[in-house]
């Protein structure tokens, strides 16, 4: 029974900001630099989502990736397309918005979602030139 | 002895159609909506294939990714590249052109096929939102 | 009153064949190589829509990207995403579908249809090597 | 003398926001949509700078693109990188940041500026899928 | 009789230096900065020609594509892939291969071939940040 | 605790031939074929770093990618970037630069650098289309 890794890329445009706000204003700055500038900045953050299993023999499929869309678009962004990372987001709630936490607290959302197959991994982009994967470690 | 993964990118048309001949129309539409439209669409496939092996001492190469590429075009391309992958490829007979069953056809396709190094990987993008990998698990 | 160009992209998936059916077999074979192989081929279509205007001091658009969307999709994504677009397209009927045949038959589709702003170019990517656009001369 | 046209692309992230102050907040919800939403979003924009002249002979050069791009650096990036777009940023003060005024202002904070060639055009890219272009018209 | 623009995107891979052998070894390190330094460098080229005209009645095209990249491969690709353009090009000698001065000699190889429509555009992309185009202007 | 994987993609622009100096002339013309040709070619390099490693609870970073970009500058890029990798590059001396064999040595470069977490992977593109990857195995 051959084993699959399926992928599906979706997007969303969000803001944030680095700020841990039990530290002082001083340790924000020297630690995130221009990332803790106080009027937020924002991304075109990309996301990957991988499920691994053995393709159904009727259907061809690990999972109908249109159905794992739509489990992403409301686990993940209805909540987060067009909001504030560390203000509007309730599963971030208390989580500094770093690409490594988005990437775990999306896991968070997606793994009990998964109707066939099992999730095997979350990737963030926050730009071409920064990601982070989280794969349930 | 360090072990390198290398790969090579190619890609294709093609058009297919997501159907069981074995199910009713029905069940068909049902399952597959707009991908099982009876008269095909198409995509522009990229297939990477990864080669895991040892760099030889004499050229630096795990395999030489000309030499990879002309097993591709020879196994895969040739045969799928401006095809119908339902109607026309051999040894995609009775398999439902799902991305996941593309990657596991086209790995058996190369499986003996690699002179030095073993097979890694083969991942299919359908889109650029879409694809599969296969692994040989 | 500054002038700019906004542009819109889009992308859908669709089969075709280089076919004229007023001429032989062998003549489409010469003339079209393996495009014109008989069981289809296929691609993800890109397509860019530009729009030329003054942005309107109100708000800031030449026109809402998202409601330019929305034309694009009635007008050309509902009736050719998934779709054959020699057979099953009522606005391509009778056409070649080249891709500068169908930069010229998207413009058409869309002429009348733009709420403020003038249609400027659309331009269609059969692949990301193959482009054609046409800007209504 | 032969003249061309020398492009030098970029890119920030930025929160943003549209919102026209001088209407209701009602106006602004069904004007805007999601663009509107209070605690702001963001993008990874990326800009294109195009620059016309004839090469120097001696330096086969229409500009120094490493010139240009220190230019676009002081001019734009340095005060809309991590920043706010409608707050932070002097010369957009007043202005709603749709890709077509960032397009304007941009070029208006360029237009001065190019030692040899002539500034021809300013894209802003929003993402992939949405972008302006000013050209001085 | 509606005018469109086709483009076929080619790639090679090439070193080079920039360096004019009329002034001083100073005048050019100042001048030139790292890509004067001496032992060469190089790129990943990707080459834009855009063809215009009518399409053919016939065959929906304004060019074979196919055949426009046979010219290209013939008239550049053959001699400058995986060549040293200060050294080894023909239509090079005596030129500094700056990416606006490789957009103008591959127009001029190229203005005499295009057997149906017009050369309309030669766009150079030495990396994706830096490109040249010439227009036969 | 949770793992994260977190990549750092930067370029640089370089010239290299394919050489055993140790073999013949003809031995290497007919195993490298034009990447052996005599005066260079060259690439647009990218380069992915990825560390792995347990999000930091005050900062969510398994490491500061600007840091790391840092260190990746300091260590590849500043003797890398628009150099001749056979004849520049001190830790590159004695070895053909193969993708392979790059992926290998930039590993060795950053091995013992990674302030926190652990270096997993360095992925190293010659093209689009050729890659090499290498996880310290």
């Amino acid at each position: 029974m051959p084993k699959t890794y399926v992928t599906r890329r979706v997007h969303f445009n969000a803001a944030h900001r680095l700020h841990n706000p039990q530290k002082s204003d001083e340790w924000n700055r020297e630690t995130f630099g221009k990332c803790n500038l106080p009027n937020w900045h924002g991304h075109n953050y990309v996301v990957e989502v991988t499920v691994c299993g053995t393709p159904d023999t009727e259907t061809g499929y690990v999972i109908d990736l249109g159905h794992l869309r739509k489990i992403i678009e409301e686990k993940i962004l209805n909540v987060c397309d067009h909001r504030n990372l560390n203000l509007d987001v309730p599963f971030l709630r208390g989580i500094i918005p770093s690409t490594e936490n988005l990437a775990i607290a999306f896991w968070q959302q997606l793994e009990n979602t998964i109707p066939s197959g099992t999730l095997y991994a979350v990737k963030v982009f926050e730009t071409e030139r920064n990601m982070a994967e989280y794969r349930g470690e």
